[in-house]
């Protein structure tokens, strides 16, 4: 950290000198009059050619993409890198928003046609909210997983823009008995998702903006159902239809891919267990990277609750025996990804980074053992399945060798 | 608003139909195994090729783009949106992050250099700031302008991610008598500023994170100085070096553009008057745009303070003669945008809307002939200048032929 002076000499080569501000105050005139060209000052703003940040590639079950926790900052993910799970191999649609329309049928009094330019001209709500896909940080992703982007990067953080979806349903008048809906995409696939009318009625969102523009088509643009803390799958893109119903439909993807097997349940599984659990885990230092050696480090993370807002996060470099507070960064959103932060001096020796969440109704993020207990089972069998909603705390082993590693099954 | 069914049969015609739910899961098996394409899962994703939003480009002394604020959503604005102003036209510079080195120097103890990398290792901080030209909304700007980006769409809004600056001066050890520092860019017109320790050792960044990823080469990649709510050409882009002297500098661009000069001082100007007012703008509806019809619509726009935080946000519709307070996005942050919205029901007759912004210590936003007075004028004086900081209540002129006109001199 104290640099000093060693490279002193090569920035006075490159620069104008310790004496140059008077003379950069001349030559501020010159440059005025001599670059006259604005061919580059895009109408879109592009990032620096030296920046290489990228979702990595993986298709376990279709086609998806992970977002580089592990040079993340703050908290908004930026719309380049949001994570994207689908679960067919196909771009996606390309919808023009002059044609598209969200119907809201079903058990209600007035059957609703919006185009989207109705729907942007009802009152708006901005809110910022982490989407996470309901398998992220699965030990199935983690067969060949070193980053925490290939561990943990099925999640990521926005600034929505929509309508409150009960603003909607009021207009379209909920009839008795009308307590589930089904959401469906406009994607090749008809993506179609059950959910309850309590959720939509609370902080159910359909959302057309994503962090101050159009949402991205590989995030529904123009239209996405947003159900805050949710997983992933239930937040239906490309959303074009709402039918309000008296009991969940029962769609295939519904009976199939997304439900919770649990062993203590005895061949039975969890349905409609959608909201995610209280959740962290530490981007720097993380799995893949190499420390440049002994001193002084900051780490930090993300934290985030499916149930609520984050309101500690404790931090362990010994495995677990002594845990530190970290400090949060100010403001806390509500089902929000929430940054943490704690000084460190690395002595060079090997060591065991953990991060323990707690949310605001006093979930606490669970050790892989006392999260097996609770499904009744034992660790080995979260490496034979896919389990989703797997939110242990993440060991990241700092080697002596400086190499950083991930420790969940070792 | 009430839309119901008239567009159903065009909507039936495209989509699956009522009773398509079943007819969806089916279709989705086949989905999945006929369309094999990932080719357009882009590491880097784009927006939809029907997005046009854009910078508008501007050149009243050098080369700049304006926000374009009529379509803003929330708080953040997307980093490819952001305002830019530059007294000189030519492209950023392309800077390679690894030559790159930021020099603290002058009246300390302990010159340091540090890499962008050396820098990222630090203790960070994110916090999301506005940011705003001086010039912003003055009335040069408004000579050809019809629209709120025009008028006002020098300012922008990010979540910023760096260190303290006063983290990186306590390592150099700031000696006695090191009042003021001068900041320079790596431009080719090596812009500088003086600014007082105060502001360097209250809140001021030195950022390199920008929503999430490396700031662009347009807001001074890889490092810039952040000084939250001072006027934006103090926030010194692609910063290599500070200095730390024992009183202003008063560099070439400081004592010629950017002075406040001011009637009532008889020929004298304010230096050194860095802090942005507290200021507010309706962004929809504004100027150029033309309603639909009567009905319903939401009033929503931005309010923000370089000196605190927003308390209040008020409308008026009948120019002025009755107000009513706006809702404001939570949770508000200091120094940043802050999203106000009001349902408003229009009756299609002429009207004129306002806003009027108060922050956390008492400044209101004033109307142009109170702004008039404060500075020892009238309000014909600001059409033959071009002031800055010039924050005024700005109206909206709605005709009874649905068009909406900057009403601000008329």
């Amino acid at each position: 950290m104290n640099v000093e002076q060693r490279n002193r000499r090569r920035f006075l080569k490159r620069g104008a000198g310790l004496a140059g501000l008077a003379v950069a105050a001349i030559r501020s005139a010159n440059g005025q009059t001599t670059e006259t060209s604005t061919k580059d000052l895009r109408p879109y703003g592009e990032r620096s050619r030296f920046e290489k940040l990228a979702r990595a590639l993986v298709a376990p079950n279709g086609a998806a993409s992970q977002t580089p926790l592990q040079d993340s900052m703050g908290i908004i993910t930026p719309s380049s890198l949001h994570f994207v799970v689908t679960r067919y191999r196909n771009n996606p649609p390309d919808i023009d928003p002059a044609q598209h329309r969200l119907m809201i049928h079903g058990m209600v009094d007035r059957p609703l046609i919006y185009s989207v330019e109705e729907i942007k001209r009802l009152p708006s709500v901005s809110r910022i909210h982490f989407l996470e896909c309901g398998g992220n940080s699965s030990p199935r992703l983690r067969r060949n997983a070193q980053t925490v982007q290939q561990t943990h990067g099925w999640t990521s953080c926005s600034e929505w823009t929509g309508v409150q979806l009960s603003l909607l349903l009021k207009e379209a008048g909920v009839q008795k008995g009308g307590d589930w809906l089904v959401a469906e995409g406009a994607d090749a696939g008809k993506q179609t998702k059950s959910f309850p009318m309590s959720k939509a009625m609370d902080d159910a969102l359909v959302v057309y903006g994503q962090n101050g523009e159009a949402i991205r088509p590989d995030q529904g643009y123009p239209l996405r159902l947003l159900l805050p803390g949710w997983e992933g799958v239930a937040n239906i893109k490309w959303l074009r239809r709402i039918k309000v119903v008296d009991q969940p439909y029962l769609t295939k993807t519904e009976i199939t891919a997304y439900t919770q097997p649990r062993p203590g349940l005895k061949g039975k599984a969890l349905w409609f267990d959608f909201a995610m659990g209280v959740k962290s885990v530490i981007t720097r230092p993380s799995g893949g990277q190499t420390l440049p050696g002994p001193g002084f480090y900051e780490i930090t993370g993300l934290a985030w609750s499916g149930q609520g807002t984050i309101r500690r996060v404790e931090i362990s470099t010994d495995g677990g025996r002594t845990w530190k507070d970290a400090q949060l960064q100010d403001p806390i959103h509500r089902i929000a990804h929430t940054r943490f932060r704690l000084p460190w001096h690395w002595n060079g020796e090997e060591a065991m980074l953990l991060s323990r969440s707690t949310d605001d109704i006093g979930n606490v993020q669970p050790t892989l053992a006392d999260l097996a207990k609770t499904w009744g089972t034992t660790p080995g069998f979260f490496q034979t399945a896919f389990p989703e909603h797997f939110n242990p705390i993440q060991p990241w082993k700092v080697n002596s060798d400086r190499s950083v590693r991930d420790a969940l099954f070792s």
